[in-house]
Parts: structure tokens; sequence; C-alpha cells
């Protein structure tokens, strides 16, 4: 599998002139993510986050500051939609950002660029993608064993999961931008002492945090990608939620899979960090523990292996109206790592190819909730408040064991290497609206 | 729940100038199906099938022919996709059928009409439209419950059988037109004596006979679809073979559904019998068996209840290439009936939404396999052969359990009521080929 390279796009003593990048948390002139937005009185296209600006890829592609491959991707990447950028592949990707980081870090270009910029916060983020299909995978192994607890105690882990990397198909249509209202869902759920089920809104809303991963060009119906060129296929990641209503999907999902407890809304955060920023934050697929078996070979790269996980920080934040009104900052529920996953995106995506599932420039996978082994490290909040039976005690001394009305859940996530510097995310927030 | 009504277009006496079209199986003038076809030298347009011919709609929305709903349905269908059209809903998709009859119908226009048929036979079929998510149902309760056998011999149908419409998410981008090749997928499955997966070719292909159900103008997220409005939202059905690995499904389909068993290739039949086309077959819904319980109050409707499900015979015929070399035709599997359905079409429309999920228009839900109460109808060979059980005995003397590379598979079906003309569906089939 071919490894992003590291150049002169990640060295650190490299500086923008757009002065807010210095510094920022998520978007200094080493990330250079490629989203979509709408600037204000404007139509959605194409664009870089730089700092707190944002540079119109549909500007930028018009203008005289680009060439060759980096002129045909801005193209691609100008219109409401990246599905065409991504289809093109890592190399017209790649020359994009080495053309906009030159131009956003030479001084020489500051009047010609400057132009093209837009505030981030004046201009409505979109989906970066119109998705094709979205796949939710379960590879965040010790949320897999704390969920097996509560659904199967004698049996957390079932015997296909060290073999099988488990994934089911998730909805499309509901996968939304950060920021999307989260209306609570209203459904089926059994009654504790009755055998007939109860409808109204559920009443176990939770979160899960979950990395999202974009596909770059895919593949045809029937030909599998392997493992060797697999990461070609991925464009990049962004943070997801994966709202989920426990009691409905405790009711649903036997025997063909969670449905109505996921389709009501995925939040994903507005920038695809790509496969060229995330280079210098590629680190070992952690050893798996003795005894756990190989995967097969049609999963097994040596690269992939070498450095196929990520080096990313992944927390989650609970904002409620209480804490807003009392003016209590948001609240840290939870602090992960990438490391936790026991597949590789890569795996990911070899593994849903493999019988000839065609994936497609924009397509969406999801890698299931990333808890750590510990009880600081939860990703869900099924997980954290013990499936209800221990509330979670916030500022100001509310309790949760679930998400309620008026609650924001913030997702956050940083990548961080020695020598590097750090990039970020940018948000995945949502607010929990009554039915 | 609007019932769409009958009127002059499903007159029996009523006869088209095109000749074929008279005593059609499928493609009488009381059918005009909707789809996608590419004539030669042509792109893809929407078209109207009647008898061995199809209308061209994009050369019926540039003429003098039509006007208002029905030109605005006719220009909305005239593109690659019919998504357009059936986004329109109801009263303009009515108005262009009722045209489109009386043109067909009326002797004066066959020399305007004439120059704007195509043969079927010499026309690409196309997907009808583009699919933004695919779900599959479970609603044919002889099939849960025989499934259920082989998987849970001591609990085949779940207590939540009857109360929820059970589905799950399916892959959009692997759905294809029939005629599509079936390439055999490989994938992992347990070796019967040992603990751990095999990889390669599935050695348990499988089809499912399934109905098809296209929405039309759909809903926005966080607004349910109400039972009385659900008939709105459904554009028309088609066909549909959901072929499966039976070996994969079994291994991987614990704890979250089938995902590489059923993603490789969904067969969708190319016309959408539109539910105008449909309403002389509509019939009322089985009553429950005593002791089922009732409904909840969202998925229960009165005019569903009466006229909510549908009079179809539908089958599953067989061409094996030695078959084929020997001059036998399609062999029987199978015929079982719409009626099998243990919930409408209207409530999977109902339960899909009730959480807030948005349907888009173009939109596909499969019913799941529809199997009738005995060994002549069952929907998918797993049932038929009992898990490899019992091969089913072919003309020639080859016997199946499961599907060999070489195999056709064919699914047809038909609608009929007394005094009405019956109709058809069309093709639905595909070729196995090796891995």
């Amino acid at each position: 599998m071919a490894r992003p390279v590291i150049d002169e796009t990640h060295d650190p003593a490299r500086q923008s002139w757009v002065e807010s990048a210095a510094g920022h948390p998520d978007f200094p002139v080493q990330n250079l993510p490629l989203g979509v937005v709408a600037p204000p009185g404007g139509g959605a296209r194409g664009a870089i986050a730089i700092g707190d600006l944002v540079l119109d890829l549909g500007e930028l592609a018009a203008s005289e500051l680009l060439e060759g491959a980096a002129k045909a991707a801005a193209l691609a990447g100008s219109g409401a939609s990246l599905n065409a950028l991504l289809a093109l592949g890592a190399a017209p990707r790649t020359a994009l950002r080495r053309a906009v980081s030159a131009l956003l870090s030479d001084e020489a270009y500051r009047t010609r660029v400057e132009p093209m910029l837009h505030r981030a916060e004046d201009c409505t983020p979109h989906l970066p993608a119109n998705i094709g299909d979205y796949s939710d995978f379960y590879v965040g192994i010790h949320h897999a064993t704390n969920v097996g607890k509560l659904f199967r105690p004698d049996n957390p882990l079932l015997p296909n999961y060290k073999h099988v990397p488990i994934g089911y198909h998730g909805r499309a249509s509901s996968v939304a931008v950060s920021g999307t209202p989260v209306r609570r869902p209203a459904g089926q759920r059994r009654a504790p002492d009755r055998d007939a089920p109860l409808f109204g809104p559920t009443a176990r809303l939770d979160y899960e945090l979950e990395l999202g991963v974009w596909i770059a060009s895919g593949n045809a119906l029937g030909e599998p990608i392997p493992i060797g060129s697999a990461g070609d296929a991925i464009a990049g990641i962004s943070l997801l939620n994966d709202w989920s209503a426990r009691d409905l999907q405790a009711w649903e999902y036997q025997p063909l899979g969670p449905f109505l407890a996921k389709n009501f809304l995925t939040t994903v955060s507005p920038w695809i960090i790509t496969a060229e920023a995330l280079a210098p934050f590629r680190t070992a697929q952690p050893a798996r523990p003795a005894g756990d078996p190989q995967p097969l070979p049609y999963l097994l790269d040596e690269e992939d292996q070498s450095s196929g996980a990520l080096s990313a920080t992944l927390e989650v934040l609970i904002s409620t109206a209480r804490m807003r009104a009392e003016g209590h900052p948001p609240f840290r529920l939870s602090r992960t790592a990438a490391s936790h996953m026991y597949w590789t995106m890569a795996q990911m995506v070899v593994h849903h190819s493999v019988n000839g599932c065609n994936l497609r420039p924009g397509d969406l996978l999801g890698t299931g909730t990333i808890s750590g082994a510990d009880s600081e490290s939860l990703g869900s909040l099924l997980e954290l408040g013990e499936g209800g039976r221990r509330p979670v005690v916030l500022p100001g001394g509310e309790e949760r064991c679930f998400v309620e009305d008026g609650d924001e859940i913030l997702l956050a996530g940083r990548l961080g290497a020695p020598g590097f510097v750090p990039i970020g995310f940018g948000p995945c927030r949502g607010v929990v609206h009554p039915r």
C-alpha cells in the first residue's frame, strides 16, 4: 500500500500569511482540508480551510494561479460537491495541496489570493460530497466488547469479530453536516414489563464517537480493491457522530441489524482531512494480543501494518441547556485514541469490496465507535452510563444516562506527532430538539 | 390513504394501435410502465413500454402532443434518470399516463407518435432512477419463518416480527438492471470443522424473489410520512432479486446484519409499474391470524387494510448452461403470491420514516423474500433446498441446492383481477459467472 509522502507542505517551519493560521488548533497551513461552503449570498462551492478563513476553490480555479493537475483538481472541486475532485484520486489532490500550500505561505501571492478568502464564520457549511452509500463498521474493539456485554453478557465479542471487519449499511440520506439540529426520533420500544411495544420518542438517545472515511476513486462492480491499493481509495477522514436510539435498537435489531435506531441522523464534521495531510500522523497498527488470529491474507499488508493506524486523540464534550445558561463551558465526557481501532481504514475498504461491491467517489465509511479500555475513554453514553445504571454527573449537578433535549454534543479530534505541527478536524456538533 | 382511481386507462376494451400490445403478457396499453432505455446510438432517456416497443419520453416531451401536467411530467422524465419525474408525485404522473394512453389508443395520433417508438429489443435498459438509498424489508412471513428455522431452529420468528416491519439498509451502488452479469462473490465463510474461516468464492449462492418499491416525492428529514399519505410516497413497483451468499451471511451477520452476503449485486426489472397501473389489482390486506397483535396506530389505516395488498403471482425460473445446451426451456422453481406480505408497502414506507428518516425520490425499498406457505411457493433456493439438504432436480437430471456458475435465474410476475387486462413486470434476470 502506497503511503502518502511527507513533503514541504508538512514542514513545521512553514507559516501562512493568513495570521489566524499560526497556532490554529485545527487548520494551520499544514492541514489544508477540503470542504464545501456557501459564502454569504453565494452558492455552495469547494473550499480549503486555513485558520479562521476558507479559500474559495471556484475563484482559485478561475484564476491564473494554478496549472496542470492542481488546476484540474481545483476545477473539479469548484462545484457544490467534491465528488468530481475525489474521483480524480491522489495525484491531482496532492498537486492542489502543494500549490495551495505555496500560495498561502509565500507573501508574494497574498494580494492575489486574499480576495479569494471568506471568513469561515460567515459561511454556511455543507456536506463535502454527495454520499452515494454510507457504511458503518465496528472496528473499535473496546466498544464492541462493552456493548456486547450489555446485549449479550455471556458472549460479548462474537467469534467472527477478530476475523471479519464487521460492518453494515447505513443511511446516506440522513448524513448531515455539523450543526444540523437533532430531532429526537420516535419509534417502537419494548416496555420493560410487557410483551407488546410502546410507541413514542426515544428515551435512550445516545451519540457514538467515530471517524468517517471518505472514498476517493473507488472500484468497478465486480473488481475488488486489493490491500496494496487501498490507500489510493481513501481521500481522507472526518469526525462522525452516529446518533443512536438505544431503546429502538434493542427492540428492532434482531435479526437484520440496526435500522431506525440509527438512520434518523448521522453528523459529520465539514472538512475532509486529506490522506496527504495525515501522512505525518500515520503509525504502526498496534500488535494483536497474543492468541488473536492473523488476518486472512486478503486483509494483510506489511505497509498497512506498519503505517495504517493514526496518531489521533478524539474527544466527546457535552453542553446542556442549563450549563449554557449558568455559564459552564462544555464538559469533556471522554477522551480516546484512534489506535483503539482493531482494523485499519485500508482493511475496512478492502473487506467492503472483496465480494465485488463497488465503492464510489464520495462514499462514506464510519469506523464504529472508538472507545478506549478505561472509563475515561468511552465513545458512547451507553458505555459511560453503563446502560443507564451509573449516571454521569455534569458541572452544575445535572446527571445524564442518555442525551436529553437541549443537550449539545460536540466531537473534537486532533492529530499529533513529534516534530510536526498538530492539526484538527473542526467541529462536529449537534443540539437535540424535542420531537 | 388515497387509493389511485380506476379510470379509462384501465378499460379492458381499450386497444392500442401498437399491434404487439394486444395480449402482451407484460405491457398491454393498460400498463404503460416507466423506465429508462438507450436506443441504438443514443443516450439514456425516459421511456414507456408498450407491447414490444418503447415510447421515447424525450421525443414526446419535445412534440406538440402534450400539454400542462402531462408535458411537465414527460419533460421531467426525458433525462437519463426518472428521479425528477418521480419527485413530481402522483398528479403529473397520472396526467402523463392518461395522455399517453390516449395517444397510443387513438389511431388519429399514430402517424405522429410512431416515429417516437423504438423496438425494445434494440434498446439497452438502464436503471429507472439514480437510487439514493436502498433499504430491504423482511415482510414475507413464511420466508422469515423458514429462514429463521435454519438459523434459529428453536426461535424462528422473533418477538418483534409481528410488531415491527423489520428492515435494514442495503447497498445502492450495486443495484443493477436486469441482464447485468452476476459475478460470484468471494468472502469469508466458516469451515464446517474449524474455528477459523476460509476465504474463497461463495459455495452457497442464492436468489431472493422480492418486489421493489420505488419512492415518489419522499419526505424532509425529521418529518415522518403519516400512514394516510403513504400512498403518495409510492411511485410504483418492480421485481427485485436480492442475490445472497448464504455461507458469507451465516458467518458475518451477527451482530449487525447482512453486509457482504448481499451487497455484491441486487437485480431489478427495468420498468416501474406505476401506482396508477396497479389500481385495479389492489386488494385487502389478508386478515392477521387470530392471536396476532394489532399494528400500532401509526401503522394502521382503514383504506390501507382494505386495499393495500396486491393481487400478483410471482415466479422464479432457472435455466442452467446444460439445460440451454440441451434445449430445455427455463424451469419454474416456484410460484408464489404478493399476498404473503405480512406488512403492506404503505406500512413499510411509514415505518421507515417514522423516526424522521428522509426518503428521497428514486429511493428503492425491497419487500424481502415473498415465500408462500407450501413447498411449491418458496422464494429462495435456501428454503427450497432446505439449506442444502434436499436438492431440487431439474429437467435433464441436474440437481441444485444453490446457484451454480452458468445458471440463469429469472423472476417473473403478473398482476390480475377479474374484469381487467392482466399486466406484468418484464424480465428480471441474471446469469452467474465464475469469480
